[in-house]
C-alpha cells in the first residue's frame, strides 16, 4: 500500500489569509515616482503619486511619513476607512534587497547603498514597516489582487526602462542569492548591444522598453518602445525586426525558466506590456516553439499595472514578497 | 521602526530532522539498472544495483518485494540493521510524475503510462512505499548526503543519455507542471541537431552525453562521451569544438535560471560530471560571462554520483522530492 505523507506545507501568499480589517498601505519608490496604495480586505480604496525626491536616500523617512498623512486624510480615503488608523506598511524599493536583514542593499536609481530602512525611518513612523523588493513584490501583488491569482507558479517580467524577474513556486515569491530576479543582466547575444550596466548583450539591452526605443532612434527614426510597437502593427519592417529580436530573446530567457520550474503562468509588466497582443502574441508563439508542452505556457500581461509593487507591497507580511 | 515580520518558514529538506534510528531504503528504478541504498541516520549501510526487468511496468511489485528482501539479507546489512524491518521505503523513476497524486504518468523509458504505484505494489510490499521523480529525488539526496549539503538554493542536473533538471529554492525541492525539470527538451539551437523527442535542438540533443558521443561518431570517430572528453584533455580540436558546443547550450539554458531564481550552486551529474574539471571548468567560465554576478555561481559535480535518486528516495518524506 502506498500512503501519500506530504511535506508540511508552508502557507501560501493568499488573500484569504489575511487578518480581516486592516488597513494596509503599500508605497513602492521608482526612480522618478513613487506609487502608493491603501488596501483594506483585498479592495484598494486609495491609490495615488508623489514624485521622488531626488535625495530620496536621506529622505525616504519624510517621504513615508508624509504619504501616510496623506493616506489618512480624507482627501484620499472615508473617514470611516482611517479610524483606527494604518495597520501594515511596506515600502518596496528596486535594485538588491536583503528581505532577510531588512536592507536596502544597492540601488543605482535612488542612490543608496546599504540603506537600514529601520533606522532611516525612526523618528518619522510610528507603525513597523516591511522592507521588499519591487519585482517580488509585484509579483505578490499579482497573485493576490491581479492577473496571477488562483496561479502558484509564475514568472513575472516587467520589462520597462530597467528589465528583472521574479520567480514563484507552490505559492512563494522565491527568494535565493542577492542576485535573484537580476535575469535583466543575463548576456542573450554574444557581443550583442551595450548595456547600461557596461556589458554586452545583455537581455535588458535587447528587450527592455528604453533598448527597444534606443533602437529605433539609432535606426533614424523618432519615438520610442509605444511607437515601435504600434509600428508593428503597421507592418513596418524595421520595427518588426527591432521586435522580434526583443521577442526571441526573452522567449530564450524564459524558456529555461519555464522548463525548470514548471511554471504555469508568464506575467509581463511594465511599458513594453502595454503593447498588449503585439507583444504577448509573438511572445506566446516563440515560447511555445522552445518548450516541450504541446501548447507552451500560458503568458498574460500584469493585470495591477504600474501598482503591482504596491499593492505588493501592502502585504509583504503576507509572503516572501 | 521597522519590525521584521517573517514569513512562517516551510521545514527545509534536512537530514537533521529526520526521525533518528529508521531504517530507509531508497529506490531508484531507471531504465536499464536499479539502484537501491538502505540508510539509517544518514549513512548509507548499504547499496547495490539489480538490473531493470523489460517488463517494469507489470512487475515492479514483485521488483519492491525483492528488492526489501534483499536489504534484510545478512547480504547487505549486518543482522543487527535489520531486526526491526524496514521502516521507510521510496522509489523514484523518470519521465513524468505526479507526486502529489503518486501517480507515475509517463515514461518512455520505463513503458508505463499512468501508473498507480499504490496499486502496482499491493500485495507485494507490506511497508508503505513513496513514490517520486528521480532527478528531484537526486536533488533531495545531494542536498541530505551529497555535494548540496548546506546550500538551499541549487540547480542539479543529471547529464547522461538524458538530460533533466531539478531546482531547490529555500531548501525546497520545486514541483510545479508536470513539465517542471524537461529543461533537456528546451529548443537552444535553432535547426540544431535532432533529438529523441523527434524534435530539433533541443539541449539534450546538444549537450546530453548520447548526443555527444553521437556527434563524435557522426564525424568519423569511434567512442562516447567519455572518449570525447578525453580527446578534449588531448587537445584535439574536434573534441574542443563538440564539448565547446554541448559546454556553450549548457550556459545558455542555465544562466537565466541562475539568474531568475537566485540559484547559489548548479550542480551536474551523469555520466558527463565524471570528466570533472574537464566539463565544470569551462562551464564554470561560460556561467560567469553571461550573469552579472562579478563571481558567476559555484559550479561542481554531484557528490553521490549515480546513487543521488537512490538517496532521496530513500528521504522522499523529508522533502519535496
Amino acid at each position: 500500500m502506498t500512503t501519500l505523507q506530504p511535506t508540511p506545507s508552508a502557507t501560501p501568499a493568499s488573500a484569504v489569509d489575511a487578518p480581516a480589517g486592516l488597513l494596509r498601505v503599500g508605497v513602492d519608490i521608482g526612480g522618478t515616482r513613487t506609487k502608493v496604495v491603501a488596501v483594506r480586505d483585498g479592495v484598494v480604496l486609495a491609490r495615488f503619486l508623489r514624485p521622488t525626491p531626488r535625495d530620496v536616500a536621506v529622505t525616504v523617512g519624510p517621504l513615508v511619513a508624509d504619504v501616510l498623512a496623506s493616506v489618512l486624510s480624507t482627501e484620499h480615503l472615508p473617514a470611516t476607512d482611517t479610524a483606527s488608523g494604518v495597520d501594515r506598511v511596506g515600502v518596496v524599493v528596486p535594485g538588491i534587497v536583503d528581505e532577510e536583514h531588512q536592507r536596502a542593499v544597492w540601488s543605482a536609481n535612488l542612490g543608496w547603498r546599504d540603506l537600514d530602512v529601520a533606522a532611516a525611518l525612526a523618528g518619522h513612523v510610528a507603525v513597523p514597516v516591511l522592507l521588499g523588493h519591487d519585482v517580488r513584490a509585484g509579483l505578490l501583488g499579482e497573485h493576490l489582487l491581479g492577473a496571477a491569482a488562483g496561479v502558484d507558479d509564475v514568472l513575472f517580467v516587467p520589462l520597462g526602462t530597467g528589465l528583472a524577474a521574479a520567480l514563484m513556486t507552490a505559492g512563494r515569491v522565491v527568494r535565493g542569492s542577492e542576485w535573484t530576479g537580476e535575469l535583466g543582466h543575463v548576456r542573450v547575444v554574444p557581443d550583442g548591444p551595450e548595456c547600461g550596466c557596461g556589458r554586452f548583450g545583455c537581455l535588458e539591452a535587447v528587450a527592455g522598453a528604453t533598448a527597444v526605443g534606443r533602437r529605433w532612434r539609432e535606426a533614424g527614426r523618432e519615438g520610442d518602445a509605444r511607437t515601435v510597437s504600434a509600428a508593428v502593427e503597421a507592418g513596418d519592417p524595421l520595427a518588426a525586426s527591432i521586435w522580434t529580436a526583443a521577442v526571441e530573446a526573452l522567449a530564450d530567457a524564459f524558456a529555461p525558466v519555464v522548463a525548470t520550474a514548471g511554471t504555469r503562468l508568464v506575467l509581463v509588466g511594465g511599458g513594453m506590456a502595454q503593447a498588449g497582443a503585439t507583444l504577448l502574441d509573438p511572445l506566446r508563439a516563440a515560447l511555445a516553439e522552445r518548450l516541450p508542452m504541446p501548447d507552451g505556457v500560458a503568458v498574460a500581461a500584469s493585470g495591477l499595472g504600474e501598482w503591482s509593487g504596491a499593492v505588493g507591497a501592502a502585504h509583504l507580511d503576507l509572503g516572501t514578497g
